[in-house]
């Protein structure tokens, strides 16, 4: 994530196993990376996937006011009807608030 | 994460992206894993990688208790050591208390 940041600010951990149907996958999650951007609260998102298999998306935001405004969010809400839909073999989403963290930087 | 877990349990995220010095770090994760098993109140770990890049590991841990004994687990914090010497590049650790969950599976 982008800097560093001080008090009880929360993650949304998604996991995710996609299926073979992926058409307007990759537009839509172009789409979600500028929405979230205006989100007010958020901090930013780390993402990983091993290919052909599960993939990890944090992301971080200010508080649980920025988490609902991206949850709720019209736009969002229809990506995440398709991706049931269409999209994911399963998923897990895990909000949570972060009570510690610490960084490491190579000097 | 295996199963379904009620009440407040925390997830331990870890980000990375490693150094090219990775001699020894396939040994100490396979032990890693290993070893995570045995601390009580452990429920499971998901992991993704973007290949050459950045790494995420979520662990899911029962109660705070958890996350400390891992944390504090000799071994592993002789892996931490060589991990800041050797294997990483960066890292992030946020420890976070679970507030709300859910999971989605194809029918």
């Amino acid at each position: 994530m982008p800097g560093t940041f001080c008090g009880h600010y929360y993650v949304a951990v998604f996991t995710a196993v996609r299926t073979r149907e992926q058409s307007g996958y990759s537009e839509t999650v172009a789409r979600r990376e500028d929405l979230v951007k205006d989100v007010p609260g958020y901090l930013g998102t780390d993402y990983a996937q091993i290919p052909g298999g599960l993939a990890i998306t944090v992301g971080y935001f200010r508080d649980a006011d920025a988490v609902t405004a991206w949850r709720t969010d019209i736009e969002h809400r229809a990506a995440q009807k398709r991706g049931r839909a269409e999209w994911y073999e399963s998923y897990t989403l895990h909000i949570a608030k972060v009570e510690r963290s610490h960084g490491f930087t190579r000097a």
